[in-house]
């Protein structure tokens, strides 16, 4: 990722990437500008307790062997902006979320009164100034940051924005991604396998979480072990300038390797940045730069392919959504591990795990099987990984386990 | 949800339910019928590495002083199968993905070989039976269950999916939830607030965490406090047999409460199942049940609302959905707490925090506002909980906190 960013311009990046969308569809998107709150909320001090307004000073030593007396002069209503102004001695009945009448600076709750004789009430507790208020400018304050330029929306924050009266947001577009496999022995989804073929595997599962992850999968099909075809199709990709980053998995096997490596370093400066990862499984990965494009070659196996994915195509989707990442985004858990792992150190290793549970401890339990399963992966809840100066982890040790 | 579970007929709830989509746009679905393999996978014996397959135990023995000799009779290509079938003293080059000549029954690694003379290949280390190769039905067992229904897809579940060729794939429909919004102080959010007035926050939260949870709201707008209309609004979105639940927020106060309850209970059996919960924010919530569809009052501050929906409505939506919920599933940080906080006991408690990484240490810091701040849950990263018997939580002390 260091490379990949030093060899970005974030100048001009993120210019004209941004397109207005409706509150309402906004979740998960990314805010394309800072959100400056034009008001104060609540707007008025409101009350949050069911009770009565006073003037806090009124009710100063009250208590239940020696109470205050307040004349109660209406009712206010929800919704309603009070008619008087509170003086001293008076009372209004309010309810939570009522607005205050001008004059009054608290509210008793309704358990520390009793009404007496007609217009009287009786207060057992004193409350302190703007005790069970919020004031008008406590929940929001007019011309502060209320969200930063490159947050992620969620249904809270979409909340938030409600209340200010934004109908539409200003957010970066989804970054477009090409997805393109290789290999002679792919073949279409729908295509019943010869033996020695097997389906198209990585376009579904790559797209999906393309998806998933807040992108557009751009699908382009399976190509064959070309060339020149690889090389047209990544021109198509590169020519429209809708493109914002290209995913080929597959044609890491030497011979086919070394023309992709070729083809990648002739579509535009500043060409391939990294060729081998000390990442297993994942480490054919090649990882290039056309220009403003993102090229990554994925290993084809589709456990590799997803790893490599989760760990280094995630983060830079993340970047190509404009998206400031923030602490505790990754979701992990902690668990026990069910039996010894081992690694040659060097590298980080991942493996998928199961998590159960046992006697209310969390185990995560490795599902082993050999490189290249499919299966393994659709039976794991999340992986664990070992260091790169790590030779294994061990039978009972706690581990953190990422999900998917 | 004992209460919610025991009213339910599930017999016939997830009758009909059911759509095909492409396997493309599965992902967070929930399969609707359990998915067994047709055929197994990879379908032949398939090597693991780039090397030569061979006979076994034509290798037993050999090392690097004592190398065995074998012909190469020829190479596999990718996606073909061989012509031949390979003999005692035979060995072919083949490459990772690779099918297996008849014949064989295990690949030498590339770096334990050297080709001599022409046609001759030495082999340094011996193989076992099957090592380096993935079995023919070692990934995938035909006839075996892959996914059980009720599962939510996730991209590497589309993979596999795609890998025993299925395009198709039935999941349930998305669970269509009405959303209204009452209280005569809530004013649509394109409006200028008078004093007294709120914008219709909870619509846009709650409508776009129903989305993220998968489900489909359907706006109702906002509802002045009046019985009839409420009953009206109820009523139709109960007709059409395509409502499967119906949130209402705000209402809670004594008096509107008072006919809330009365509008459930009039909607046809059983009615009112839960009124006030033991959880702060959202003791006020209602659960009632008119026939199969679940109506939740929730409380009308957003704090309070949010949390009743991540703890309440999330679980039902879903039940809802169809979906079997897989341990693991709720995303959950471990933190010390930041300070001291105390509860009531007799009820739950949960408290919004921030995460903060300090010294490799993550904190968990709690937002702490007055009831009805909409900015406290936007600031939040998720929350913490105090139990039903809990006093507090004291500072230092390792919390949980779970994402919204």
């Amino acid at each position: 990722m260091q490379l990949f960013h030093r060899s970005f311009n974030f100048d001009h990046f993120f210019k004209d990437r941004d397109e207005q969308v409706n509150l309402l569809h906004s979740n998960g998107r990314i805010l394309a500008e800072s959100i400056v709150s034009s008001e104060n909320l609540p707007g008025f001090n409101r009350s949050t307790m069911d009770g009565y307004a006073v003037k806090a000073r009124d009710t100063y030593g009250a208590s239940d062997s020696l109470p205050a007396y307040l004349n109660v002069i209406g009712e206010i209503k929800m919704a309603e902006k009070p008619a008087f102004i509170l003086q001293s001695g008076q009372s209004a009945r309010i309810s939570t979320g009522g607005m205050l009448p001008e004059g009054a600076d608290a509210v008793v709750m309704i358990e520390h009164t009793e009404t007496v004789s007609g217009d009287m009430l009786e207060i057992r507790r004193s409350v302190a100034p703007w005790e069970n208020v919020l004031r008008e400018d406590e929940d929001i304050r007019k011309n502060t940051i209320l969200i930063e330029k490159g947050s992620s929306l969620r249904p809270q924050d979409i909340g938030l924005l409600a209340a200010i009266g934004l109908e539409k947001v200003n957010v970066y577009r989804k970054p477009v991604i090409a997805v393109i496999s290789t290999g002679n022995e792919i073949i279409p989804v729908h295509s019943q396998p010869e033996p020695g073929q097997v389906r198209d595997i990585n376009s579904y599962m790559l797209g999906t979480a393309i998806e998933q992850a807040g992108g557009i999968p751009h699908y382009q099909g399976i190509i064959q072990d070309n060339e020149s075809v690889l090389e047209k199709v990544l021109r198509k990709c590169l020519k429209g300038q809708e493109t914002d980053m290209i995913l080929i998995s597959g044609g890491s096997s030497v011979g086919i390797r070394d023309y992709t490596l070729e083809v990648l370093n002739q579509l535009g400066p500043p060409g391939i940045l990294v060729h081998g990862l000390a990442l297993k499984p994942g480490k054919p990965t090649i990882i290039a730069l056309s220009n403003r494009v993102p090229i990554i070659g994925l290993p084809g196996h589709p456990v590799s392919a997803m790893v490599v994915f989760e760990n280094i195509v995630r983060k830079m989707i993340s970047f190509l959504k404009g998206e400031v990442t923030h602490l505790g985004e990754r979701k992990r858990i902690e668990a026990l591990l069910d039996q010894n792992v081992f690694s040659d150190a060097g590298r980080e290793e991942y493996i998928p795990v199961v998590l159960e549970n046992r006697h209310k401890q969390l185990w995560a339990v490795p599902v082993l099987g050999k490189s290249g399963m499919i299966s393994s992966l659709s039976k794991s809840d999340g992986y664990i990984m070992i260091g790169l100066h790590q030779e294994g982890l061990y039978q009972g040790q706690k581990v953190s386990v990422l999900f998917y």
